[in-house]
């Protein structure tokens, strides 16, 4: 059970997070906090959160628990303005998809209180953003990496844990680079697959009629590509190395495959298009 | 209304379009033909056909329209066994994903029945494939792309165009070449990115985990690379001199946005994935 939960950020994942742990009793109290007044007023509006402070310094008092879900990029900042304001026993955590980066970050600039600091990530998402489309079942059954480090209390990782139990997902533990490795290969990689694609499609001059000419493999391979551009910007960067050694991997293979294809190398093609249906109805 | 319709090839396409004629009393009676006696036996237990012939030759007597639903690698030996074989109101029409070397291969084996051909394709499908996965909806709503040739009658253009509708579709009209560029664009060059990323991940020796924390977006992203390796080697061979072009214009892109990240260039990464959701969101 959580008294006080603040929220820096109310989007789809923090707002999610508010109403599944409503819903299940696991919360007195929710505050929010953002740089958009009117987008925290609507927070309240539909229930999301209890109340909204217009800076973290008010919002914070007597917090709890601490979930930072504002962008990868706009972390840094909000982890200084946490710095030395958090009562002595509150826990943070975040949801940033990339956990290298903004563990450098909070380690930065939490200082001692990284002990208390959680890094967190729920593998669960839609390509919509904004409280509006958040929804208390986000999290059901979906799987949250958590990454604690070295100085990381155990009591902060089992509150943490209990929290997202309650919200109703699995807990999973990797290592920071481990983590930032994975998610390279299986979202940031095909994010930048699916922005790339139809950045290609829209760029011809027929584009009109290309669109209109797709079917529904088509709209499910680039959903991706209508999620958020500043988010998926600031991912792109802050796990750069990594995805940049997916992307090389990635492109190697494609040429290999595009060479079969010139060639008309049956044997090839057969071997990669047989390979990839069966790991992906094995593990899918 | 279609006394007699063949089928030849009763897999999901074939089998899906038998069910919708038949929920919608299009057609009086379907016999299949294909190369595996069981799977023929199948479709009449699942009341999808009402019978079958073991040969081409046999199956099209008194067929009023014959629909060739094999593989386009295929379509070529079925083209030569009809030929000469049918009556001479007969209609033809296929449901390949390619239309050149369709065309190209009908034309060869027709001769003068050429016009009677209608080369067609549904836009629809899974990434299921066999007549257990058809159903009689599938076609509700979606398109057909004809492309009619300079020697085709247009009574067969029309008796084609009405069995579509009958099943649901809508019936759009292209040029052979426009509609192998329009598919090697949304549905072609797709294929071979799903292929390649879920093959990448799979040769990666850690790739057991890699696929357990994949979420929602990568088994959208990667559904299509469940589909049936056989039929899309038959497709990207068949268009190959499109779907080369389409690699090529995406490989390209992909260096550029490869190169913006290496170099943190805000500005381009931003500028492509903003386009990129703006063009899906508007189209899709």
């Amino acid at each position: 059970m959580i008294n006080k939960l603040c929220i820096i950020g109310v989007g789809l994942i923090g707002g999610s997070l508010a109403r599944a742990l409503k819903a299940a009793d696991f919360v007195e109290h929710v505050v929010a906090v953002g740089r958009d007044i009117d987008h925290l007023k609507r927070a309240v509006e539909l229930g999301v959160t209890d109340s909204y402070e217009a800076s973290i310094e008010n919002a914070v008092v007597d917090a709890d628990m601490i979930v930072v879900a504002v962008p990868v990029g706009a972390m840094k900042a909000v982890f200084s303005e946490l710095s030395g304001k958090l009562k002595a026993d509150a826990v943070v955590t975040d949801v940033g998809s990339v956990k290298g980066n903004v563990v450098r970050d909070a380690r930065a600039a939490l200082h001692d209180g990284i002990s208390r600091f959680v890094p967190g990530h729920p593998i669960a998402g839609t390509e919509q953003s904004g409280v509006e489309a958040s929804f208390a079942e986000l999290y059901d059954g979906q799987r949250v990496i958590l990454t604690p480090l070295e100085e990381t209390d155990a009591t902060a990782t089992q509150s943490v844990t209990q929290m997202w139990h309650a919200a109703g997902a699995e807990v999973e533990s990797l290592s920071v680079e481990h983590h930032d490795e994975v998610l390279a290969a299986t979202s940031h990689l095909p994010h930048a697959l699916a922005y790339t694609l139809v950045d290609t499609l829209a760029q011809m001059h027929e584009h009109r009629e290309i669109f209109q000419f797709a079917a529904g493999g088509f709209k499910d391979f680039t959903r991706i590509a209508s999620s958020d551009p500043r988010m998926w910007h600031d991912i792109c960067l802050n796990n750069r190395d990594a995805l940049l050694e997916m992307l090389n991997r990635f492109s190697v293979d494609l040429n290999k495959l595009t060479k079969a294809i010139e060639d008309e190398d049956s044997e090839f093609m057969l071997k990669v298009f047989s390979r990839a249906k069966k790991a992906r109805d094995q593990n899918c």
